[in-house]
């Protein structure tokens, strides 16, 4: 089986401000370590996929960066989007780019932004997975829970399904019986306890045709906006197609316009070191910690202190006195001092900086 | 009678690291405001003494950033330590610059580095002073206290004195029964609610022969070597002396080695909006306040946050959010973070960076 992975890159947060900026949004930036997150998810995906097979979506604002990124990525390989649509239209797109090269043939689509701490795990989980959906499943990773975590969606676990390929032992298949939000601490616990639950990686396998037809029963609008684009697919006019068609599509996550709805998922539990790097305060399980799990960079230096993420910039000394728990991020030419358990309240700097006419610096 | 000020800027701490540095010590720096502290405590003395009746003392290091800073001062009235030795030699050598001016003059010792909210309150007070100086007292300014400091030495008040001169009412001089040295929170708490206390300013005034006397009794050594220097005084080997005998006076303070000893000590009772600017966290008696008591400059920032001192450097943005009581300080080259109630612990930082090597930010 070839696989074809569609890294989704079309993200655009600002939780990592100062470090992300408009035209270096999160997954450009090589939070985990040396590499930006987009180029460790495109490298770590051989010998499972090629690069030629490896598709990346993002928005027209990114295209040439991600080339850069990314050089011995073919150009045809970067699908661009003409705006941000969310996750179905943006899979949508991709299966119908996909189904170009082959009918049938199996995706996986992979956030950009995540970082993954085992690759060989993953693939193996990947593989799994990619077997499930060749026999016509939308497969999803799980990830087994180490922690009441609220900053992921659930999966409750069901019943066993038969093994496929290489979906043997820890990494058989078990139906989904049911997608659960993001829950509080409290119900965090009990799926923790119960055993039964696992994270949505937000990790998807299926066949390019199995996922239209989806599509098109669950979001029947979607499901004719992309016929019309895939009419105009490897036409001179595909282009003007897609920036006519594409901003119409509902902007809509697959989880809640397909996932949620179809009877045909199937859930691959895994364990790779996998974290969504949800906001400053994931880079402690990202990165290596000191001997008071502080995580430093650049010229950092954390005196009495425990609990934080100090990052600097360059040779510029940053030094933290007396204080636990907070990120302090040097970008150069902005500051952030945030408390840790707060640093997704990092867009109020960034409303604030708005309000002050200070794009220079968003 | 004609007023000598003698401004002491021969500081040289770290804690006010990274704003502070080797050649740009405390007193350089605009802490309270637009101006610098030495100017700004040159600049209050008039009308109640001249520009060409004041004299600075300071180290040769920084002696032609006191000419750049005050360009009227005149020339010879900036007083160059060949080293630093205390209080107690600089208050000598001071002296005789003053005595060869005018024999009985009376001179005032002013801390360079301190701020003063109300400055026509402290000319009144330093008049008194200096009222009682002229009758041979060794008179000090204490300050009224309204908060149990643990940061600044004490007075004990005695009896009332004679008033001399301006010195009625309010101002009226007392005895001080005893210097105490800085006293733990709960003692403090005592001396403020007993009312017989006073806060040590730092603040002297007294005759020249007066004070040198008193040198000369309480420390003989130093009388002697201060006799060798002001024989040598206007003559071309005055300054081969001072370099000669300057460095091998004895590293005491004046009130330890001369004011607690003295039987001519007179404090008047003074309140001006006094501060010595101790560290950082004082940055919140001496600057304007926002609403939740965060001091802020330049483009800094506070969310969600309460009593912060941040100070931002040019147009460069610091956001602080979601924390309360901590000091930022961007100084363009290094970045400090401390909680606001350890801000005395910035010169581990300074150890650290001197450990690392970091001579190009200290």
């Amino acid at each position: 089986m070839r696989l074809f992975p569609v890294v989704m890159a079309g993200g655009s947060g600002t939780r990592f401000w100062p470090l992300s900026r408009k035209d270096r949004p999160k997954q450009f930036l090589p939070l985990a370590g040396d590499v930006p997150l987009l180029r460790a998810t495109v490298d770590r995906l051989p010998p499972l996929a090629r690069l030629d097979s490896t598709f990346v979506v993002c928005g027209p604002a990114h295209a040439a960066a991600v080339r850069k990124l990314v050089p011995r990525l073919p150009r045809g390989n970067v699908v661009v989007e003409p705006c941000a649509r969310n996750t179905a239209p943006c899979v949508g797109l991709a299966a119908l780019h996909v189904k170009a090269r082959e009918p049938r043939g199996v995706m996986a689509m992979l956030p950009a932004d995540h970082h993954i701490a085992r690759p060989e795990a993953f693939r193996e989980a990947l593989a799994a997975a990619a077997a499930v959906a060749e026999k016509g499943a939308i497969a999803t990773i799980g990830i087994r829970p180490h922690a009441p975590e609220t900053g992921y969606g659930y999966l409750k676990v069901g019943a066993r399904l038969p093994a496929a390929g290489k979906a043997r032992g820890a990494l058989a298949p078990h139906k989904v019986e049911r997608f659960v939000e993001k829950p509080d601490v409290v119900t965090a616990a009990r799926y923790l306890a119960d055993g039964g639950y696992l994270w949505n990686s937000g990790i998807f396998a299926f066949r390019a045709d199995v996922i239209l037809d989806e599509i098109r029963n669950a979001m029947p609008v979607l499901g004719e906006q992309l016929q019309v684009i895939e009419r105009a697919l490897g036409t001179p006019g595909y282009a003007r197609t897609l920036k006519r068609v594409f901003p119409d599509c509902p902007s809509t996550s697959i989880d809640y316009g397909v996932m949620e709805k179809s009877h045909r998922i199937a859930v691959v539990p895994a364990e790779f070191g996998w974290s969504d790097v949800g906001s400053f305060a994931a880079l402690s399980e990202v990165r290596p910690l000191d001997d008071q799990r502080n995580v430093t960079s650049g010229a950092a230096m954390v005196i009495d202190g425990k609990d934080n993420v100090v990052l600097g910039h360059g040779r510029r000394p940053v030094a933290v006195v007396g204080l636990d728990g907070v990120v302090v991020v040097d970008a150069g030419d902005a500051l952030l001092v945030v408390r840790r358990d707060r640093a997704q309240d990092v867009r109020k700097a960034v409303e604030e900086l708005r309000r002050r006419g200070r794009e220079d610096v968003l």
